[in-house]
């Protein structure tokens, strides 16, 4: 398999630049009889796009998405579903001079190095653009993962910079900017935010994401387990640093005695694991949290290097968002969708007729033990 | 790829359970030439195998492994090579009573829902025991990565429970069964092992693992991200709940001043990245750290079920680790260097005839840097 | 890998139907560096499409294809490179009569049956069009195996019906509708064509394909052996029920003193391996023939059910290739290009250092010998 | 996917060389819960094995197969199950001629090449002793398949070098050491072979294996064909050369109103399609046959060169087959099951809920419509 498709059955294989003139995917293995148009899967889109508020980029890209293949007369025929979302604010004149220079911090240095060329408008390739492809695939995951299962995909950012956000309600993720479970700590992200713009600086943020309603079983033991698969969907993220599952580090200092969930008849009593033992789901919520590094297009002066090797000051001017974690959640959300979805199918595949006496315990979904 | 194999070109392929007959793998894709005898592989194993110190399984296993492929006359012939360990040590009648209750925190009730059978004897497949093939395989990665371009793959513990353990030196680890990296620490890590021992508890740990040396250039920029594929290869190793690349979760509260590695022509001034940018190394050393978490089978009993679905207390007897973490330094670095070696040639099939001007930038190995 | 992506390390991954938007592929892996513009492809699209005489289905498309990314500046940069060829004369209102009906001897029937919804119109995803966009990909493979080896591919019709066609010159084949590497059975074979469209039936048609100057050392013995992946690429065309490499089903009456091509400092003596040994290109031309069946839309009456499951007749009009064997060569060179590519990328990734004191045989390229 | 490994999500991955101490495989993805035993396997690999009449290698091994993993109480847990056949009668030095020069037709020369190293003991991993463990992967993949579907598999050799062996009974084909459906016949069969090895030479033969009971659906219709990759598995088999579907080569010269195999609600009327339409089985039997070719190991002085590339004449003494083709009809059953096997799971997964209103239509199994 080769590096840009994603998945072992539910494949998705993306293409595209920042500054080309098309983005998309091509979405394969999806059951057929799906009900889909371009209606189920814009949402999202619209959820991760770019200039919907002063704390973001403000390239202007309506993300519109056209399905070129994969549907008749409105559902799904099992043949690949083609994505494509044409490029409408591509300006590249404003990268000029980030042509000749490597970004501290940024994948031009590697792209250079390992290509020997790299398309430098707005990042190319290497551009967080490239995650919408994924998103619109992860509609289509999400939309058949809910009518078989009823699972359903909700994140949060949870840190903005040194800026802990408390967790007081998913009904607060959908009315700001930050996608931040909480109401009152916005009038403080926004001046965090709005100072950082002002600094010429950038700053990270850490996301949380959360399956429910995931049935228990899915997950091939080595090595793809399910908790190995979500490191790499969400790992793959750009600038994304670290993951954990459920209790993820705090783990280390725990004992068995605390750590371990209980099972009782009436459901798990905790959920440190984060929904997956021995890399299978264990039916309770699926909970991960990763950490997005700071933006490494600043307007700051850094000391790097040009493509002669010789030392240059870089500063960078253009269109970027000062915290790539702002637009992350729809991002991660959609990752972990993907390797549910794939997952489900990779256990159909080997346990279709599986029947098993024991019904599957109730999950415990429990905030306070999940994610704190 | 169906689960049991890891990795695209040089791949690993195991088998077998805790209490089985044998256990092994087939390795494939190792390029033909390489001088290889049990003699490379056997240190390795040596390393990670039970029963070494009184703070692991007191099974005793030699571990010995033979090559039954891919090798002649002293040199690999590019067809695949196969290693077998028998297990010497099962007891299975130690394990009676797990057969019929899942214990908390462990992989017994995810197995049994999703095959609707599970082999319960040490854990079945499920058992760390089924690392040692990993190491093994990773012993032929290592010794090539060397050969090619002198990587070299330490590890260490950096955590204990809740003891935090300073970095002196590498040349401690291979002096304590810990594979600290400190001298001064190990009355106190040894007295909490014994007392954790006696309370019939378990703990977790946290490991660090560097390579230096890796060459510019390796990863597959989506999805195969270098750093994708290393979380992915050690959130499979039992027990980890976490990972960090570079300056990990610390990421969150940086500034992009703060984070991104200045570059200059006498080497990067910084290594936050942990090695890889955009997915692709930048020829600095790779870190990454992992949290694992405090093992499930503990003596102190803990609420569960039957596979009735009745309530019931679980008190788990036999051999157990009551530190996963302990032996998991070797198995960590094995994984690393599985995803290295995996790249190394992934990225001379598509880059091999790239001819690129600027030299690679020096490494700065400074582990101030890298890992605190 | 899902079913829609051909290739290990040069992937394709195609998607469409033949009448909906748009028919297209992503390719990824392809060396970076490499000269690439929409003129590269064009004219391998051109050699395949339909409406090029009168003895093709007379659908009017222009198959222009777009680049929609993976290049910059005009060369490759590593990145997938996404094809998209618009569809331009769609006529769905010509197929309302198959939508309830098998066509015997179509795909009609099976994919009903395997997702219990099917595009019909110009038959979908079965439709030989989406062979278009493997033409267009595999013209990138051809540049580049050109480039890097001196790699040509070349094929002709050898039999249409029951017509032997002599082999004359390969100068012939781009000069005639039929790619006959002839010129005297010309008359014969448009003669024949005008009986059978007058006839309302169809035939069957053999198709030759030769890859000369490809390296020794192409392929992965058990089991992706280079003629296996031949076979598998070959079979994979539309309508192909038969595949053979070099001496093919004559080998079956040979003796071994007679099959096994004698090596001299000079040369082979011949060519019945059909440049595979062991599954290991022998640096000898590779030699396939494929057998092509006839068209199943055929205008003569024939027993059928209905999707009731009751016995009905069906003639099939709209527009079809009376013989999909003539459009089929530039194809069959097609999937052999990219066999090769993929085989050319992996073998470098494994042996990429291997040095061998022994030069290469001479090919000895000798038709006599190859094909007859 | 590297080399080794066939299929998708039943993948069977080997190891071994003809004369090293052991062979085997890891078969991988195999649903848990299927009765199995050694007992399951050892007949499948019994019909294989050499020695057992005086057409064949006198080598004597008894292929004694161990289940090392993944059957627990005698039922397989979904875990991967590998199978381990050491070898028995290695004579090394029968073969210390070969190691400096090359047979002409053989893989020496193509292996020599690729990696600069070979193991030239009996073939190394060129052998077909090599088929021993895909045999006994197949037979759990034969015995899964007739519990689900009631498929079952049969082969005969249907030509021996030039003579052509008219098809009787299946009846026949476990009573003579030829694999020959046919009683008549014997004596002549008997007779050609002892005056083969008497002129020191060797010849082809053609086989044709047929599984019947194959549920419709099955397959992925572009690039993973039911038919692509049927083609892909025999052609890897050692020594084959060409591949037929249904009527294969014969559908050259068939008009589309021969070919088309009509439907009725009481069966199809004929099975050109030889089971596949579209890449998808159509619940007739699936019908290949296979060309193999002479043995390249054969007494009679040849021209070929050495190693230092100088002009040298080879004759090869040491046990060989003088027709592989006679134990070939087992390892074409196998490998035909084992594609089967991948694809009953790999539509389980997609198709898994599709419920179709129209029932499969009856296989019409008429051995003068399929093979002749």
């Amino acid at each position: 398999m080769s590096g840009n498709t994603f998945g072992t059955l539910f494949t998705v294989t993306t293409f595209g630049e920042s500054h080309g003139p098309a983005i998309g995917c091509v979405i394969d293995g999806c059951p057929p009889g799906l009900l889909l148009s371009e209606a189920d899967i814009q949402p999202e889109l619209d959820r991760r796009k770019p200039g919907t508020s002063r704390h973001v980029t403000q390239r202007m890209e309506s993300d519109t998405v056209e399905i070129l293949s994969g549907v008749y007369e409105g559902r799904t025929t099992g043949t690949p579903i083609a994505l494509l979302i044409r490029n409408e604010d591509q300006r590249s004149k404003d990268y000029g001079n980030i042509t000749e220079t490597f970004r501290p911090g940024h994948a031009d240095y590697t792209y250079f190095q390992k290509y020997g060329i790299r398309d430098p408008r707005g990042g190319g390739r290497s551009s967080a653009r490239l995650t919408a492809p994924v998103v619109g695939a992860a509609a289509i995951a999400k939309k058949w993962l809910f009518e078989q299962y009823g699972t359903v995909f909700r994140g949060c950012m949870s840190q903005l910079g040194d800026i802990v956000i408390p967790f007081e309600s998913w009904d607060h993720v959908a009315h700001n900017p930050f996608f931040a479970a909480n109401t009152t700590m916005l009038p403080t992200l926004e001046a965090y935010m709005d100072a950082l713009r002002k600094a010429g600086d950038s700053c990270g943020a850490r996301i949380e994401v959360v399956a429910e309603n995931v049935p228990v079983g899915l997950g091939e033991p080595i090595y793809d387990k399910l908790d190995a698969e979500i490191a790499y969907a969400l790992m793959g993220i750009n600038a994304v640093k670290g993951i954990e599952i459920g209790a993820g580090f705090k783990s280390v200092a725990q004992k068995g005695t605390e750590h371990g969930d209980e099972l009782t008849p009436q459901g798990f009593r905790s959920n440190n694991a984060g929904g997956v033992l021995g890399g299978i789901s264990t039916g309770q919520a699926i909970t991960a949290s990763i950490a997005i590094k700071p933006t490494s297009s600043i307007r700051t002066p850094r000391d790097s290097i040009d493509k002669a090797g010789q030392p240059i000051k870089v500063e960078t001017f253009g269109r970027h968002d000062p915290c790539v974690g702002i637009r992350a959640t729809p991002i991660a959300e959609a990752m972990l969708a993907l390797v549910l979805m794939d997952h489900a199918l990779r256990h159909r595949a080997q346990c279709g007729d599986v029947r098993v006496s024991l019904p599957a315990i109730p999950a415990v979904i429990d905030r306070a033990a999940t994610t704190d």
